[in-house]
């Protein structure tokens, strides 16, 4: 049975604490495990690698065999419905179009002083994409990590996968293909991690590694962090519901338990000023339970982690959901864009009743990849952004130099650094 | 000594791989220590923070005395010389001037299936400002974090600095107050950082920790991160010069120096074609040191990891400069502007002779919080984006919906995620 609170009940703002508390996630100790993985692979290359992939996958490679081979791929893809294929690729098309929108502009500017300033964009070299295995290998989320690194112009893109037993999802395969990836090596957990950020003989370092994995592919991650780039670490998926009277209550349970099929972990989260919604919706949940393949990971995930809040009116929706920050909000409401422009943390938003969270996991264009367990507050999703640096760029002349150099003199001075004003000091006779 | 190395040296792609794995931090295991302190603070709020505080800093306060009142600021303003301020009020200056230009706009757009699509970007609600005591206590620093969040709408900015027996840097105080920041409480360490994430009673928490920081400071935010934002966790500093014969051997002596000083660990490098400049520039910053302030450090940061790379033409600098990837990277060449355009990885490019990277440190506008050890290959230096997130937006109606669904539809089931289908179908009359 998911939750229940009224934002008009006396102990409210401390039931829903407590809730926004709540952990979702066991965080297993993996860190020793992985850690000793990741020194092995830093030190001993592909022995390590292929050591840790035959004990962990039950697959036993050499190095010439780590790399999937173009026959490989392209008898993956032969393999796919074409139906598949072609939504496939209308994802493809439509997450490179949104993308390529978030592409930075260059800066140039000269200020009243003449000193040249401004900032430069370029790709990062090469990057890392970790896809997981087993039942939980999208090829819709190789899709949202590699057609943004293209657009962004990382020319090196190499995906780590495991295979275990020996299995790769052909899907899998296929979208690494349409997406642009150069290189796919059947490994995975945190020996992949390790290989990507350390380089082993077979797979060459890159500068970056994004995608989503278990508890050791997350803490490998953070242990390679600063050595290489790591985008964030991914919890549970989230979707948080608002919705007032006029709310389908079938479609509301549909998202609510889209979102809740995902894992146990899931959290489906509704907010309504109709207690009619509310009831219907709960009553709507069940119903379609009965007949949901994964009904057992839905439910375990509602009955855990769902929540129904009730509030006078949807005003009042809009701290709670700033609070939530959720991953995925969908609003359902009379005028869902003016209560939109008015919450500030959510990693994305879907509008009105006809914009299921599902389209946008798949062929909305925009990213899935996006901040959960509340990390909203702080961050954003996946983009063009990830993939790409930026170099500040200063241009003194003799004139601008004299014009700011003795307040950075003073500066360096007062901070005790005397090099740093002697620098400019020697520039301008003055030392 | 420096490390010298010729390109054109048979060993040269060896000795280049050793300098670059060549570690600058005795990465000094804290992370135990950090997390003891961290899970008190979490646990024990305030009561924790003031032991700890009479325990690092050797202060003894209580929770009325935790933060720096009002008064105290304005006495510490009137303490600092008014060259100094009027010098931080002129960096404080440009630094809103530069960073204004890097507010990211907002996007909105309908396809031609009628899908309206894009984002929007919303300030972080809140963020903590760490800045160190004691020597590395750079009123700079506050500045080049403040100022970007108040730039991006970040209303609620809190500054923690240690005041070890209760010493507090009037000019840091100052510069806090000139960059808007809105709350200052005297403490430091894991334990501040701690605070910061989890709350106090008196201290509420934020939801992203910027700023430097030591040991101990870097690990409590490796591991609260997830649960607030961080930035990047700072390295020792580091300037790359590529001058050719044009260039002036003092001046970019003066300017290795400024780096040097930094810090033992920092390191200072050289790379150029003129083989009568390389040997200039050794003599002179041997002369320099001479009556340098801080001549120790700098001596010990340029004899230990101080280098000197010969090329035979700039050509040969560009691969060494991005494998190298510094933070710093002036450019003291003929046509400095033509050479940068070629370098990817770098955090900053100061270009020309009259560019000293200290114009860059205080009062040119750019940001001096730059990605240090290599990290430009796939970072970048702080800016207003660090305080702002974006939420993407998706919008369909009835006719986009069936343009899209079956697509996603076909993608869901092919994932094994009917409900994600069912999301879709139900809307659609198609389950």
């Amino acid at each position: 049975m998911p939750v229940r609170l009224d934002r008009s009940s006396a102990d409210f703002d401390q039931r829903f604490a407590a809730f926004l508390a709540a952990k979702r996630e066991a965080s297993a100790d993996v860190e020793a495990a992985a850690r000793a993985i990741v020194d092995d692979v830093a030190r001993r290359g592909d022995a390590a690698l292929l050591e840790a992939t035959a004990k962990f996958d039950r697959l036993r490679l050499d190095a010439s065999s780590l790399r999937v081979s173009a026959a490989e791929i392209e008898a993956a893809v032969k393999a796919c419905e074409p139906a598949t294929l072609d939504a496939l690729k209308l994802a493809r098309d439509r997450i490179e179009t949104y993308h390529r929108r978030q592409l930075p502009k260059d800066e140039r500017f000269t200020d009243p002083l003449g000193v040249e300033l401004g900032w430069r964009y370029t790709a990062i070299e090469s990057a890392g994409l970790y896809v997981p295995g087993g039942t939980a290998a999208y090829p819709s989320s190789v899709l949202m990590n590699a057609v943004p690194a293209k657009v962004a112009g990382v020319s090196r893109l190499v995906m780590v996968v495991p295979s275990p037993d020996g299995k790769l999802n052909p899907l899998v395969l296929a979208a690494a293909d349409l997406g642009g990836v150069t290189e796919i090596y059947r490994v995975g957990g945190a020996q992949a991690v390790a290989a990507l950020a350390h380089g082993t003989a077979t797979i060459a370092p890159v500068a970056k590694i994004v995608g989503p994995g278990n508890a050791y592919v997350a803490a490998a991650k953070r242990l390679v962090f600063g050595k290489v780039g790591i985008d964030m670490i991914a919890g549970p998926s989230e979707v948080l519901v608002i919705a007032d009277d006029t709310g389908n209550a079938d479609w509301i349970a549909a998202d609510l338990l889209a979102q809740a099929e995902h894992d146990a972990s899931a959290q489906s989260i509704l907010i309504t000023d109709s207690a009619r919604l509310a009831a219907d919706v709960e009553k709507a949940v069940e119903a379609q339970l009965k007949t949901l393949p994964r009904a057992a990971i839905a439910s375990a995930s509602w009955a855990d982690f769902g929540a129904v809040i009730m509030v006078k009116n949807l005003t009042d929706a809009i701290p709670l959901a700033d609070a939530i920050a959720a991953e995925h909000l969908e609003i359902m409401t009379v005028d869902p864009d003016a209560l939109a422009t008015n919450i500030r943390n959510a990693g994305a938003v879907f509008l009105g009743p006809h914009t299921p969270e599902a389209i946008g996991d798949y062929v909305g264009g925009s990213n899935h990849v996006l901040p959960t367990a509340r990390s909203a507050r702080f961050s954003s999703g996946l983009s063009v952004h990830d993939f790409m640096k930026r170099t500040s760029i200063l241009k003194c002349g003799p004139d601008q130099l004299r014009a700011l150099g003795p307040a950075a003199m003073t500066l360096g001075k007062a901070e005790g650094l005397d090099a740093h004003s002697r620098s400019i000091g020697l520039r301008l006779n003055l030392s």
